[in-house]
């Protein structure tokens, strides 16, 4: 049994564009217990408050697998951990484990804490030694080990002898940099194991593309513990992406590391988490990726029928992916119907569900695209349910955008609509012409239906298809729509990208105006 | 010296999303062979008449380091090369190398090719043979090598022993599905080097997360070759990223595979490719993402001052990349005057070069992105030549699209410029907004210009930036236009769509009516 110890809420929060409040951090964090995660690190309480407010939060809950550890580092040179801010938010954390990181290469020890040998040994050996006589289990961060262990092996090996004296259960050896490569790793993880006989793990970053595989090489090298993050997120190029080493670990290494039927929840919780972090997940991602398993058709398929194993190197249904090329044919009605659940419309109330998906195969094949698109997918089942009515439609609209000299560009829309009998006509402006349109439909709406001035255009993404063949390109536009926290995505294609946009605004609004 | 094999051109248009026209390949392959990799794998002559396309028009052009390769499998089974559509179409391509897919794994001789092993073996020696002896250098790329291995060591080796037998220079271990790990494909390739002590190269696809670590262990344990692509696309989960191996292979292992001082041309191609197949840079790529060397302030930043390496894993300049902290460097002067000259504009005509810098920086900080948008920077230093005066000038413009009830949806776009003493005032409609500015335009100016009838808006792509931070969404939008065979790139950027597609045209224009 490997340990995996998940650092998305701390170390994963380090990426650029990532910003989680403390809910979207319990949200994340229960979905990871779910998954059974040996450790979840919650944060680093002493860095800031938000950290210390998840704790709090998180301390009476009823976790089922995973152990809660919040991060910090060692004691202060000079000092004691009984009187070190550092140390007692810790302690206040109130985890049942606490992960301290502290320093192994002596560039850093004289550079960075600027203090001698001796004394990073013992500010190692008394912050954990304090933690444990509190009665917390203690793991051990060795920074830059790997980069410290080409400089001065001896010394390295002092730092978790001194982590060992403290009390460590676990000795992480960190590629904080990202630099080393899997046999250097698996070497040095080799020698250290045979100097110490002491449980290890290890932490890599991805700056030299291999965290996975150096991950992987420690445990072949005889590590008990991976630290990672979902979807690989992490400072510069992230850190290593637990959704690619826990299947290599059940499914190449034969070792476990989540409970029983586990492992194939994985896809969602890679999706749910780039959801709650507001990331576009990477269609790319190994085993979770929607495209991991995608094959293309041709003269493959047939043989990959016969013998699926010979163009894949996992059953994708392990990880709770599906292999793409039967997605369309078989299993889109299961898929479709799983969908309209997700979205709160009960499966047998859609009249019609072989005209939905269709409609999905004639649209896409005019450049929809609905994969990321939901709340596009949920407007073509409701109007197939009994008694649906359109809460406005369309009679006309005008998009204007002008440039004057002296006075610079301005975007105006104009938008006719029926809404029951009554026929709203109406203007209005804005920074381009899609926000002018949608400004003049909300307009139009708002006297009756007045909660369309809470929809807010929160993103708009555009990509022209097929611009090279001599035939029309045509423009896909996605739509993101936001109402307080919630945010949906909608999608629609043409020739004319203002078209295109206003397809999509319709399903938007509409989709919105339907929230409670 | 190791040799680089780019195959982006081939097996990275297989990921989903990317299409490249022909000039796109082109353009791709110049500056691949510009940044000096051995071979380009331009495509597979025998499966689509664009990759045709590209060989015809590759074979004439001044080739500095690269060879171009074309790509396709062994011929029929129970048939002869001679007479085979794809060995036929292979030496049509008129390509100094010539690259051919065999099976090596037993399950597929049997179930795909559905022949027997000694079949397989006689195609394969056969196909490379014939081609050998029409003056060919041929590379052998055993598919699902490392599979095959696994099941059927012994017949592996035969089907390598059979290429050897036909002429291959190089056997390429190819791990087709992506499933193995760096320590399996490390000893396999120690010991077919010692079973066969022939030259012997690696393809890693990476649906482990491990393609790049594969391909440097099997590097480790002896291989001459790796094959590979920008950005690491490719189909599923993508092919092994050239741009994380290059810099390991020559900063790490200490060996060298592109001429003096092109590796610092790393990130510009990377960002080059990424323009032109329209996809988003991975910010977060190792290396080459404009993250990748970005380190948070505070405490860090004055350690890292005093000892830049003791907090990244390589210096960044080295693959033309930067720390993030230290930002705004005046680097830039020279790699414009360069590019001045590939634009025929002598250095020393521009008036003044600081101003383009800072008018480029400014722009970028806009959204501008001019990596592949060469006539944009090409107008931005005509503009600063002393009596440079532009061939017209914008007065008003008007763009109009309309729904009415009945009618559909039109689009039309009314112009006024000044030309000389004249004011040009004119209208035309089109497919979408921007078709019919564009119509407009040309039509106001084909009086004084008539050459102007002659340029073609042939591509046209959008992005959206920043959409997600509650600031307004930039758009940048890149076109293409095209005089018969000539084609080039401008870009525009504004928070209205319309507005930066006039940017982006007005650059395509003038820079289109100045072509002899």
């Amino acid at each position: 049994m490997i340990q995996i110890y998940d650092t998305t809420l701390r170390d994963g929060t380090q990426r650029e564009g990532i910003s989680l409040s403390c809910e979207d951090k319990l949200r994340i964090a229960r979905r990871l217990d779910e998954l059974g995660v040996t450790f979840i690190e919650g944060g680093w309480p002493g860095s800031n408050p938000k950290d210390a407010e998840f704790f709090e939060r998180a301390r009476d809950l009823p976790w089922k697998h995973a152990k809660i550890a919040a991060f910090g580092s060692t004691c202060r040179v000079g000092g004691g951990p009984e009187d070190d801010a550092n140390i007692r938010a810790l302690l206040d954390a109130g985890t049942p484990a606490c992960t301290v990181v502290g320093k192994t290469w002596t560039l850093h020890v004289t550079e960075v804490l600027r203090t001698t040998f001796d004394e990073n040994l013992r500010i190692i050996e008394k912050s954990l030694a304090y933690l444990r006589a509190q009665g917390r289990r203690v793991i051990y961060d060795a920074e830059h080990f790997f980069d410290g262990w080409r400089a001065d092996p001896g010394y390295a090996l002092e730092t978790l002898r001194a982590a060992v004296r403290g009390g460590a259960e676990t000795l992480v050896l960190c590629d904080t940099n990202g630099g080393s490569l899997p046999w250097q790793i698996g070497e040095t993880v080799a020698k250290v194991q045979a100097a110490l006989g002491h449980p290890l793990g290890v932490h890599c970053h991805n700056d030299s593309e291999c965290a996975v595989a150096n991950s992987l090489a420690a445990v072949h090298a005889g590590a008990v513990q991976v630290q990672g993050t979902v979807n690989g997120y992490g400072e510069r190029c992230g850190n290593a992406n637990l959704c690619s080493i826990i299947p290599a670990l059940e499914l190449k290494l034969d070792v476990r590391c989540l409970p029983d039927g586990k492992l194939s929840e994985l896809y969602e919780v890679a999706h749910f988490v780039a959801e709650v972090a507001n990331l576009a997940p990477d269609e790319h991602l190994a085993y979770v990726g929607r495209s991991a398993f995608a094959h293309k058709g041709g003269i493959h398929v047939a043989a990959m029928r016969r013998s699926a194993t010979s163009y894949q190197h996992v059953d994708p249904e392990r990880v709770g992916n599906t292999m793409r090329v039967v997605v369309s044919e078989l299993s889109g009605r299961g898929n479709l119907l799983s969908k309209a659940e997700e979205y709160g419309i009960a499966p047998d109330s859609i009249a019609d569900v072989g005209a939905v998906l269709n409609e999905i195969k004639a649209l896409e094949a005019r450049g929809f695209a609905f994969e990321a698109a939901e709340a596009s997918v949920a407007m073509l089942m409701r109007r197939q349910q009994p008694g649906h009515r359109a809460p406005f439609e369309l009679v006309d609209f005008l998009v204007n955008v002008e440039h004057r000299t002296g006075r610079g560009i301005f975007s105006e829309a104009m938008v006719k609509v029926r809404v029951g009998e009554e026929v709203l006509h109406t203007a209005a402006e804005g920074d381009g012409p899609v926000d002018a349109l949608t400004a003049a439909l909300q307009k139009a709406l708002a006297g009756h239906y007045p909660q369309v001035k809470e929809l807010h255009l929160s993103d708009y993404k555009v990509r022209i298809l097929d611009g090279q063949h001599g035939t029309a390109a045509v423009t896909r536009v996605l739509i993101d729509m936001q109402k307080g926290p919630r945010r949906w995505s909608t999608v629609g294609a043409s020739q004319n990208i203002i078209e295109a946009s206003w397809i999509a605004l319709v399903d938007a609004v509409e989709y919105g105006l339907a929230l409670a």
